[in-house]
């Protein structure tokens, strides 16, 4: 049995991180927590408090030409749900036994969390995201 | 100042409840928490529990061109986000003041909650809503 714990962050897809920051940062109040680079997903993101899930505002590396087009086109938008769980390896198989469609059936490791993709034909066309912190 | 309390939801727009339940409820184990209809959205809405906030699953009703057209191509998709306010009077005039674009210039009443959405242009193209307990 899944056990979700929280949204751990929505994702947002933005053209110039520093301009957007002045509206979730700075108008909206939210607090900023952490600023990196994903080199693996080819982004730079910046994670945002908002009560106990985060935004997190994501802008393309070179040589993302995906989210590259798509921030260029529509100026940005909602990019992707991430749900907390706590065992992630578990999720996984019990997600394939259902059926559900995954692009990564083994979860990437990164600082402090491990994460894995959803194929969105298997979750009504959002790209959702598992997250276990480490 | 604005105080954005929560997450209070994430909007999923879907062809088919009934259908889209199978998973977000019965492979999740996400908890239903309310289904109803909002003729004045033209969508009928499923409410599941996530952490302290939750995904709300939005079909359109007849007429609902708009949406019916998105589900219709795109099989469904992540359609807004919603902060919680605690006084959303005060924080529609303060987005006001920094030139925030609005499509609501006053909250609609719902039963349980005002709500007010931004205008996509001035947030990252994503529909943003507020909402307020009532």
């Amino acid at each position: 049995m899944i056990k979700i714990k929280k949204i751990n962050h929505i994702g947002i897809a933005v053209e110039n991180l520093e301009k957007s920051m002045w509206f979730w940062n700075d108008v909206l109040g939210l607090t900023l927590m952490n600023v990196e680079e994903v080199p693996s997903h080819k982004v730079k993101v910046a994670f945002l408090r908002a009560g106990d899930s985060d935004i997190e505002l994501l802008t393309p590396l070179e040589g993302n030409f995906v989210m590259g087009k798509f921030v260029q086109e529509k100026g940005g938008g909602l990019d992707h749900l991430c749900l907390e769980v706590e065992n992630i390896e578990a999720v996984l198989v019990e997600l394939q036994e259902n059926g559900i469609k995954l692009l990564d059936e083994t979860p990437k490791v990164l600082p402090g969390r491990k994460i894995a993709f959803v194929n969105p034909s298997s979750s009504d066309g959002v790209l959702l995201e598992f997250y276990e912190l480490i």
